[in-house]
C-alpha cells in the first residue's frame, strides 16, 4: 500500500472532526440526560464478546453483519457487537438480576461487517433505552413516548411513525400449523408484499386463516386500518385479537399525547432481527427509506441467559439524529487568550480562571491575536499594574 | 456451549452496571470539559481501520495487541484500534490539515488482543489529549500540566511522576553508529537494566560513548540525578545535551507549578511503542506497577500520512482513574414518583417536570412506594383538588 493510500478509511467507517464531534458529544449528553430524567439507568456493554452470547436470538441478518475474530486467550470465536440491545438484555437477565422492572439505557459504537443498505454507515453510534420486567402495554407506551421525545429534542422535522404487532402474524401462522421453512418463506413473501407468493404459500391452509394471512399484506394505512382489521380478523384466534386490541389502545393513547404525529399501521410488516414478540414501531422522515429510530417488544430474550423477562425498548443512530435534526447542539466557543510566558503569577491566574469554568487557551511560540480569534477567544489576559487582568481581545 | 456458559464474558472484557457506569460517564464528561477549558477540541476516531494505517510507526508490541479482521467489502485486513494516539495523529495530518498548532482530545474504548499485563483489562476506555504543530518545550509542559490536572480532578492520591527523554539514548546510539538489531538488543537490555548485557553490547564502541550508554541505566533517581547527568554526559553530542537541558527546564517549571509532586528521572527508560522522540513521562501510584497515565513527544508521526508535524500528548484509562481516584463522581439520585394511571393531565404534569430538569419515574403495574424509594425517588405526584401536585414521598 502506498503512503498516499494509508489514510483512506474503509467504506462506511468514519472519523469525526472537531465541530461535528462536539455536536455529537453534546447530543449524546442531552439524550442520556433525557433518558435519566425518565428513570433510565446508564450501562456500558462490551464492544466484543463470545459469538454465542452475541447472536442469541439473532437472525441470519445480524450474523452476517457481525465481524468475527478468534480470541487468542481462549481460542474461542468472538464477535464485535453489531447491536447493543441483546447485550443489555443479557446484562438485565444475568448480571443485574433485579426482581422488579429495570429501566436501562446506553450509547456506544457498533460495527457492521456489511452495511444495512448501500452507502449506510458501518459504524453508527447506537443510542437506546430498554424497559425490562413489565409486560403491560404501559411499558410500550412509555418507550414509544420516550423515543418521540428524543426525536423532538433533536428537532427532527416531519417525523411519522409506523406501528405494528408481531403477535398478529405469529398467532395466525401458529393457528395454521406453519413452522420452519414454510413459515420463513411466507414471512419473506409478506415483507416483500409479494402477493402471488403469499397466495401460493397459503393455498393449502384452512380457508379462514389463509384469507386472514393474505389480508395482512393489505392491512396498512392510517388509523382507519385498525377498524378494517377488526372486521377482517374477527374470527382470528384470541391472541391475535388481543394483539389488535393492544394496537388500538396504543393508537388512542398516542393520539392524546402526540396529536400532531402521523401514525401508520402495517400489520404485515415485522421489524427486527426475529427477536420481537409484540408491538413494533419505527420513526421515519421523508426522503429516507431507512427508519431513524425503531424498537419493539421482545419478551423472553433473557431466557437464553437463565431468566425470561418481558422487555420493550428502542434504539437510534446518534449520528443520524445530529445530521437530520435541526437542534443547535453546540454553542459558539468563547474563551480567554493567555500570552506565551513562563510566569508563575500568570499560571496561577490561568488555573484560577479554568477552575471557575472559563476556557483559557495559552499562546504557543509565534502565535498572536489572529490565532486567538481563530481559537474562538473573545478576551485576553494582560499584565496591568503588576497583575494579570482579563480584558477584551483588542490591540 | 451450554446455556449456563453463554453469559461468561471473555477474560479482560467487562460490562459495567448502573452505579459504576454512571460514575464513569460522569468522570468522562468532567474530563472532556477539563480538556475543553484548556482549549482542546474533541474528535472521534473509528474503532477499526486498515491495518497499515493503524500500525504506522507501531512496534511489535502494538501489532501483537491488535485484533485483526478481514473487511468483507474490500478484502483488506483491518485492525481494531488498540491505541487512539496514532489515529489522532493521522486525523491531524490528513483530515484536519490546520496550518498552526492544533489541540485535540478524545475518549473511547480500545481493545487489546493480549492484555498489557496479567489481569489487566483488555477493554480500557482511553482518554487523552494531544498538541500538534508546536515543537517547543512549552507544549510538553502544557500537556504534562493538563495530565496532572486530570489526576487531581480524579483525586488520585500519592501520584508520583517519572520523566525521561528519548533523545538522550537516541543521540548516543546515533553517534555510536548503532542501528537495526544491535540497537534493538541494547534497547531491550537497557529496559531490563541488564548491566552485563549492556556492557557486552557496548564493548566494541568508542570508549566515551560506551561509558555514557552504560551510565544511562544508572541515571535514575530524584532531581539531583540531572546534576549527575550534566557531568556524565558533558562530552556527549549537542543533541544529547540539548535533550538534557530540556529535562532540566521542565523539572524547574514543574517544581514551581506542582511543588508537592514527587518527580523521578530515568534516562535509560524509553516508554511508548517506539514512536516517541523527545520527552516521555508517566504517572504512578504506590502499589501499582503499571502507570496510570503516560505520554510524551512523538514528532513526525504524521509524515507517514503526508505531513510531518511536531506532537506531544498523554493518555490514561478512564476506568482506572475512576477506580483509583477518590472523586465523588455521582450524586445521590432524587426524583418524583408518578402513579400508574393513563390520565392526560398527569402526563402533561410529568412532561412539564421533566422539561424543567426533574427526574420523574412512572410507576408500572403493581408498583408501590417501596419501589419508588428503590428507584431513588424522594417525592411523588398526587392528585389534590383536581390537580397533580408534587408532595413528599410519604403515605
Amino acid at each position: 500500500m502506498a503512503t498516499v493510500d494509508r489514510w483512506l478509511l474503509p467504506d462506511g467507517i468514519e472519523e469525526v472532526l472537531p465541530a461535528e464531534a462536539e455536536r455529537i458529544e453534546s447530543a449524546r449528553r442531552r439524550m442520556l440526560d433525557l433518558f435519566q430524567r425518565w428513570g433510565y439507568e446508564f450501562v456500558i456493554t462490551p464492544h466484543m464478546e463470545f459469538l454465542e452470547s452475541l447472536l442469541v436470538h439473532a437472525g441470519h441478518d445480524l450474523d452476517l453483519r457481525t465481524f468475527k475474530v478468534v480470541d487468542p486467550l481462549s481460542g474461542r470465536q468472538m464477535g464485535l457487537r453489531a447491536d447493543i440491545t441483546p447485550q443489555v438484555a443479557r446484562l438485565d437477565a444475568h448480571a443485574l438480576r433485579r426482581q422488579g422492572p429495570a429501566r436501562l439505557c446506553y450509547a456506544g459504537s457498533v460495527l457492521h461487517a456489511k452495511p444495512r443498505a448501500l452507502s449506510t454507515s458501518r459504524s453508527p453510534i447506537q443510542l437506546g433505552a430498554e424497559l425490562y420486567g413489565d409486560s403491560s402495554a404501559g411499558s410500550d407506551l412509555e418507550v414509544i413516548s420516550l423515543m418521540l421525545e428524543m426525536l423532538e429534542l433533536s428537532e427532527v422535522p416531519d417525523v411519522h411513525m409506523d406501528l405494528g404487532h408481531v403477535g398478529i402474524y405469529r398467532g395466525l401462522v401458529r393457528a395454521a400449523g406453519l413452522d420452519g421453512e414454510a413459515e420463513q418463506a411466507l414471512f419473506d413473501a409478506l415483507q416483500r408484499k409479494a402477493m402471488d407468493e403469499v397466495t401460493m404459500l397459503t393455498s393449502g391452509l384452512e380457508s379462514g386463516l389463509a384469507g386472514m394471512l393474505r389480508a395482512l399484506a393489505r392491512l396498512c394505512g392510517g388509523r382507519e386500518i385498525l377498524e378494517v382489521a377488526e372486521t377482517t380478523l374477527a374470527s382470528a384466534p384470541a391472541d391475535v385479537r388481543e394483539a389488535l386490541a393492544t394496537l388500538r389502545q396504543l393508537s388512542a393513547q398516542l393520539a392524546v399525547r402526540h396529536p400532531q404525529l402521523p401514525l401508520y399501521f402495517d400489520l404485515g410488516e415485522l421489524r427486527g432481527y426475529h427477536y420481537h414478540t409484540g408491538v413494533v414501531f419505527a420513526a421515519f422522515v421523508p426522503g429516507s427509506g431507512q427508519s431513524i429510530a425503531q424498537g419493539g417488544r421482545y419478551d423472553d430474550i433473557g431466557a437464553d441467559f437463565g431468566r425470561a423477562r418481558p422487555a420493550t425498548g428502542f434504539s437510534a443512530d446518534l449520528k443520524t439524529l445530529v445530521v437530520l435534526g435541526n437542534a443547535q447542539w453546540s454553542v459558539a466557543p468563547c474563551g480567554i487568550w493567555a500570552p506565551v510566558l513562563d510566569d508563575p503569577a500568570l499560571w496561577q491566574q490561568v488555573s484560577a480562571l479554568r477552575r471557575a469554568g472559563e476556557r483559557v487557551v495559552q499562546a504557543l511560540e509565534g502565535q498572536g491575536l489572529d490565532e486567538a480569534r481563530a481559537a474562538g477567544c473573545d478576551r485576553q489576559l494582560r499584565l496591568q499594574d503588576d497583575s494579570w487582568s482579563v480584558v477584551p481581545l483588542v490591540h
